[in-house]
C-alpha cells in the first residue's frame, strides 16, 4: 500500500513559523516520524509539500492514479481553494485531512472548511499526531476500498 | 490511565438510527473494540451515554477530577450546547472531541461547532475509527500532561 | 392503536401562563378534549410532559417502540434543539408537530423551527384545535405506514 | 357556513407535477374529497385555482364579503407574495393557510412564510389531509367569530 | 398637464382595511380630494387602482405615452416587484411614489422599497396628504420637464 | 403657527458641494423659497442649521416647546443617529423629514433610515419641492393637533 | 418540433427603453431574427410576450403540453418569482432561460437568480445572440429528448 | 420576603474554574456573602444550583408560587434557552439577570443574550456584587409588586 | 471620594419623555435621589448631562483626572459611539454603565451595546434604582482599585 | 480569426471525474468537436487548460494580444478568483464564460460568480454546447469589435 | 502651501492612552515631528484636535476654503460618521487620512472605513510616521491639483 | 539595507490596463521611480512581479532570510489570499502593504483585505507614491527591527 503526504502552504516553514501555534518540529522531522510509523504498520509513504494551488490540484489527481490514499494537510486553502475540493471529489482514493492546530479556536475565517465536506474525514489539532492518526485512517479506508472492490460493491 | 468515553444524545440509538450515515454497529459493539484497542494499549476506559445536557455537563466536571482524559462525542450538542462548551473549558483533563459522521458533509447547521474552540482535537468523518483514533490522541495528551506537571510546567 | 401526546416546556403552565397567547384551557383540561376525540374514533392516547430536553429525547425514543404515532407540542425546543430533531429522525413512527399560537406572528427568533424538517407535518396556531387535527393527522399516517408495511412498500 | 376553498399557481397540475413531492391525486380528485367532508359537516364549498397573484387578491377580497371563512393554499406564493398578504390581513374572515408538502424539508427560500404571521393558522405537509384538517380549522374559527359577533365581543 | 393616479394592491379597501393604519377615508373619497386639487392647479387627473402586478406594468407603460406624470402609490409591491420597478425606469415621464402610512415604522420588510431608486422621489406618512403633494410634486416635475424639452436639454 | 426649518450636516454647503446631487441653489436662497410660501399661507418660520448632533438634539427639544411643527432635513445623521431619533421621539410636535436627494438612489448605506420610524413622513428627492411640500405637510399635521387638542383627544 | 419564445415583463418596450442596456433592436425585430434563423434550422416557432406573472406561468404550463422547447427571456421575475420557477420544474419540455443583458455586471439584485436552478441552461449577456444561441440549445435538448423517449431511457 | 438565588450551569465550579475571568471566591463563598446581606436587609434566601435546563425551567416555575423574587445567573444558558427565557415570562415575580463576568467583553456569541428581553433587568461584570445589587434590585421589585397588588393596579 | 454621575442624550427630558418607558420623576428629582443615597454612603458626586458626543468625551476625559470613578447612562450614543467607547477605555478609573429601561426588551438596534465591552459593568431595566446600584457598584471598584494602587498591583 | 479554449482546474479530468455532472466525453473529445466547429465557421482555435490560477492569468494576458476571443471555462475559479476577473477586465478582446454544469443547480457557493460581471457573457448548464455556442457568441463578439474598430468608434 | 493636520477623538490622550496600541509619544511631540518634516519640504502646518463630530466637519469645510490639503485622523470616527465622509466629499482640496494603529488588526469594527472611500488616500498602521508619509502625500496631491488648476485641467 | 519590492497579478499590465484606475505608468517606469528614491536614500532593492499566488508565497518566504523589509503590493490576492496572509505571517522582516488605486472607493469585495491584519501598514490610494512612501516606510521599520535586535529587544 502507498500513500501519499501532501502537505499544502507554508508548512515548509514548519517549526521555524509561529512555533507557539506549530509547535518546533521541522516538516522534515515530522515526515521522520510519519515514515517510522509506516514502517511500522507496513505501509510505503511519499511526501510532497507545495505553495502552489494548482500544483496541489495536480498531485491529488496524480494520487487518483499513482497512490492508494492520501494524508492531506491544505494549510491555507483549506478554507477558500474550490479548486482543490473540486480535485479531492474528482479521485477514488480517500483523502484524509489534518490540520496541526485547532482551526476552531483561531480566526473566524479559519472556520469555514471547503474541502472538509468532501474529504474522507478531518484530524484537527492534534499537532504531529493529527498525521499519524491520518496514516492510520487513511491506511484503513484505503483497505476497505480494496475489499469492497474485490468484492464488486 | 483512566480515559471516560461519553456519548451524546441519540448515539444510544447507533446501529439502529439512521444507518447509511452511522453504520451498523451499535453502540455496545462500538465500545466493546474501544476496549479492545484500550486493552491492548494498557489504559482503562469507563463508559457513559446521555441524552441530557446537564447530565453531560455533570459527567464533564466528573471526569475533570476522576480521569485522565475523555473521548467525547457531543452528537447534536456539539452544534449549540455552549453549556457543555463552558464545561469542557472548565476541567483540566484533555477532552478529544470525536464524530463517526463528516458533520461537514451534511445540514448547513451541523457545521457550526461550538465545543471545538475548547477541546483538544476534534476527529471527524471516520465512523467507529474516530472513537478509536480519539482514544489514541486522548491517552497521548494525557501522557504528556502528566510529564509536564512532573516537570512542573 | 397507540398515540403519545408529547408536550415540551412550560406547557404545563397552560391556561396560566399568557393566556392572550396560548387561552385559558390548562392543559388538563386540553389533555381531557384530547382524549375524548381519541375515544371517539378508537384511539388510545397517553400524555407526558416535561421541560427537560433529555427526557422529551428519551420519550420521542420510546415512542420509536411502544406507540404507533406521536402528538408532539416542543415548545420552545421547535426553534433550537438539534438533539430532539434527531430523535424524531430516528424513530420510525410518525411525529405530527403542534403548536397552539401561531408562531409566524410572535418573536422573529419562533420563526425559525429546527424540528420541522424532520416532523411529519406542522399545525400551527389553531389553539386546542391544533392538538385535535394533529390527533386525526397521527391516526392517518400511522394507518397508512401500518397498510405500507403490511404491503411490503 | 359558506367556506371558499383557494389555490395558488401551479397546484393546477397538482398529480402531474412532481408526484414525489405532491402525490397522484389530481386537483379535481382533492376538490372531490374535500366537497365529500364539507357535505359531511354540513357545509357549502366553492372552490378556485388561479396563477395570478393579482386574482388571488381578488379573491380573498371577495372571500372577506361572501364568504365565512377560506381554506388557502397560497403555493409559491407563500414565499413572496406581500399583496396576498395585506389581502389577508384586510379581511374579517379566518383564512386557513395549508400546504400540502412539508415546506421546511425543501428547499431553503421555501422556509420563508410571508403570509403566515397574518394567516389564521398553518397546516402543513400533511398532504391531501392538510386542506381536510384545514376545513375543520377553518369552520371551528368561523363558527367562534359568528359566536363571538352575536356576543357582541 | 394629464396626470395617471395609479394605486397598487389592496388599495380599494382603504377606509374599511386596518383603519388605524390607513384612517377611513375611502379611495374614492381620496380621489375626490385629488380631483379637487387638480381642479384648482388646473390639470386633469386620470384613476386606476389594480391588484395585478402586470397590469401595473401596463398602465405604468401607457403612462409613458399618454401622460405628464404619474402620482404613484405602489402598496405592496413597493418592496418587491422588481418588474413594476423595471416599467417605472422605462418610461420617461415622472413617476412620484406615494405612501399613505410610514412604510419605516411597521415591519421590517416594508423598510426594503425596490422601486424608490428609480421613482423621481418619494412622500411617506402623510396620509391622504401624501398624494396631494404628490400632485403637486409630479406637476412640478413635468413642467420642468417640458421646458427642458423645449429649450432641447 | 410657527414652524421651525432645521438643517443637518454639510447643508451649509448647499449650492457648492456636488451640485450634480444639491443642485445649485445655495442655502439662503432654499431658505428665501420657504420663507415665501410661508409668507403667502400665513405662516411664521425660523431657520437653523448646524453640523453638530448634539445641536440638532438641543434644537429639537426647544421645538418641543417653542414650535408648532418642524421641518427636518438631518442630512446624513438621518442614517445613524438614534440621539436624534430619540429626541424626535420625545417631543410632541410633528417632525416632517426631507431630503433634497433621493437616498435611495445613491450609496447602500443612505438606504437606512434611522430617524424615519419616529418622523412624521418623510419626502425625499425633490430638491428645494422636498422643504416646500414639507412645510405644506407640517402645517396641516400642526393643524390637526392643535384642532385634536382643542376636542380633548 | 416547435418552440415557443417567450418574454417577461417590460420586453415588449425593448429597443425603446434603456438602450444602452437592450440595444436599439425591437422586440419585433429580435422576433425576426429569431424566425430567420429557425426556418433555416427547419423549426417553427411561436411568440408570447407578457408582462403578467400568472401569464407566464398558464404560457409555461401550456408549452408543457404543446411545444418541444422553450426560450424564455423572464425579464425581472427571473430575481424573485418562485411561482414561474415552481411552474418551469413543473413542465417536461427544456426551457433555456436567456437574458440580454449581463445580469452580473448590473444591480446586485440582478444576480439573485430563482428559475436559474431549474431551467435547462443560461445564456446571459449577448444581447440578441442570447435568443439565437438559446434556440440552438433548445433545438439540441428538445432533439436529445425526444431520442431518449424513443429509446425508452 | 423570600427570595430564591438560582445558579445555572458550571457555576458549581466558580472558584476553580477560570479564576481570572469568575474570581477565586467559590460558590459557597459567594452563597455566604448573599446571606449576609440578605440577613442585613431582612430578606429569607434559598439557593439552587443546576446544570440542567429542563431543572432550572421547573425552579423558575416553582419560584413563581413559592418564593417573591429570584436572583438568576444564566450562566450559558442566557445565550440560548428559548425554554428558561419562556418560563421567566411565565411566572408573576420578578426575575433579575445576573453575570459576573462582563459578557459583553468577551466571545461574540456571549452577548447574545436570550432571556435578557423578559428579566425585569440585567446586572453584568460586577463578580459578586453582581448578586449582591441584584438581590436588593429584587428585593425592591417585589416590594413595588406586593405594594401594586395591595392597591389593586 | 468623588465619583461623576454622565447622563447623554435626551435624558434631560426624562419624566417628560415617554414615561411609560423611563417613569415621570425628572432628571433633577433622580439626582436627588442619588444624592442621597451618596450622602449615606459617604461618597461626594457631581452631576453632568449633555447631548453632545463630543462633550461627552470631554467629561469622561476629564473624569478620568478628577474623579474616582464614573455613573455612565449613555443613552442613545450605548448603541454606536465608538468615540466614547475609546474615551472610556482610555481612562483609568472605573466606569459603570447604567439603563434605565431594559434595552433588550425594546428595538433591535438597542441591544447593540458598543461601549460596554469597555465598561466596567453594566445595569440595565431598573429605573431609578440602575442609577443608584451603579452608585454603589462605581463605589466598591474605586476602593478596589485604590487598595490595589496602594498594594503595588 | 483566432479563438483561445482556455480551461481552468479538475476540466483535464472532464469524463473521468462525476460523469453524472460533467458527461462522460474527454476533455480530448470535447475540443474535438469544437475544432470541427470553428472549421466549418472558418475560425482557428487553440486550447489550453491548467489547474494553476496564475497561469489562467498569464493565459488571459497572453490572448489579449495574440488571440480574437477566448472561450473560457474557469472551472471553480469562477467562484473565487478575483486575479483572473482582474486579468480578464484587462484585455480588450471578449471573453465568453463557459460551464458544461448548472451552476446555479449545485452547491450554494457555486451560485457566486466573481469573474462574471466582467465576462462578455455567459453560457451555462448545456454540457458540450456550452463551448460550442461559447464559440459561435465569440466569434460574433470579436468580428463586431474589428468592425467597430475600422469604423473608429 | 499650507497644510492642515486634523485630529479627531481620543487623539488628546496620545501616549498617556493605551501605549501599546499607540506608541508613548504625546500628540504636541507628534505635531512638533510633523512640524519638523513641514519645514525641511517648505509647507506650513496648522494643528487641530478635537473630540466633537460636528467641529470636525466644520474644521472640514474651514480647510476647503484656508489650506491647501489636509493630513486627517478621524480617529474612532472613520469607522461611522457619515457626516465627516460628506463634509470630506464636499471640499476641494485632498484630504489624507491616517491611522497610528493598524485598525486592520483590531477588533472588527474598526475594519469599517466610511470616510476612506472619499479620501484621497489612507496610510494605516506606522505610528507616527503614518502623519509623516502622510504630509509627503498630501503636499504632492495639493501641488498636483494646483498644476491641473494651471493647466486648466 | 535590502528591499524587496513585490508585486501581485496582472500588475505586469499597469499603465496598459485600466489607466483610469491605476494611471499611464507602466510597471517599469514605477520601479525606476522606486530605484531612484532607493539610491537618494541609500538602500538596495529588488523587483519581482508574479500572478501566481505560490510563487509570491515563495517569494516572501525568501524574502525573511535574504531582505530587511518587502514593499508589497498584493493585487487582487490582497482580498482573498489567507495562504499569502500565513506567508506575510511567518517571516520576520516587515512587509508594508501597498495599492496604488482606493480600494475602499471601488467594489465591495476589494474592501476585505485578509492580509492586511498581519502586514506591517498599509498605503492605498496615493498611485505611484503608493509604492514610494512604502518603501520610505519598510526603511524605517527595518531600522528599528535593527536596532531593536542590537539591544537584545
Amino acid at each position: 500500500m502507498k500513500v501519499l503526504v501532501l502537505n499544502g502552504p507554508n508548512l515548509n516553514l514548519t517549526g521555524k513559523r509561529e512555533p507557539e501555534v506549530y509547535g518546533t518540529a521541522t516538516l522534515a522531522e515530522i515526515e521522520e516520524k510519519i515514515r517510522d510509523l509506516a514502517g511500522r504498520i507496513g505501509v510505503e509513504t511519499d511526501f510532497h509539500q507545495s505553495n502552489h494551488e494548482g500544483e496541489l490540484v495536480d498531485w491529488i489527481h496524480k494520487a487518483g492514479e499513482a497512490y492508494d490514499a492520501v494524508v492531506f494537510n491544505p494549510g491555507a486553502y483549506a478554507h477558500y481553494s474550490i479548486a482543490i475540493r473540486d480535485a479531492v471529489a474528482s479521485v477514488p482514493v480517500p483523502v484524509v485531512e489534518v490540520h496541526m492546530s485547532n482551526v476552531h479556536a483561531r480566526e473566524d475565517f479559519r472556520r469555514r472548511l471547503v474541502i472538509a465536506p468532501v474529504s474522507a474525514g478531518q484530524i484537527t489539532g492534534l499537532g504531529v499526531s493529527s498525521y499519524l492518526l491520518g496514516l492510520r485512517a487513511a491506511v484503513e479506508l484505503a483497505g476497505k476500498r480494496v475489499r469492497a472492490e474485490r468484492n464488486g460493491t
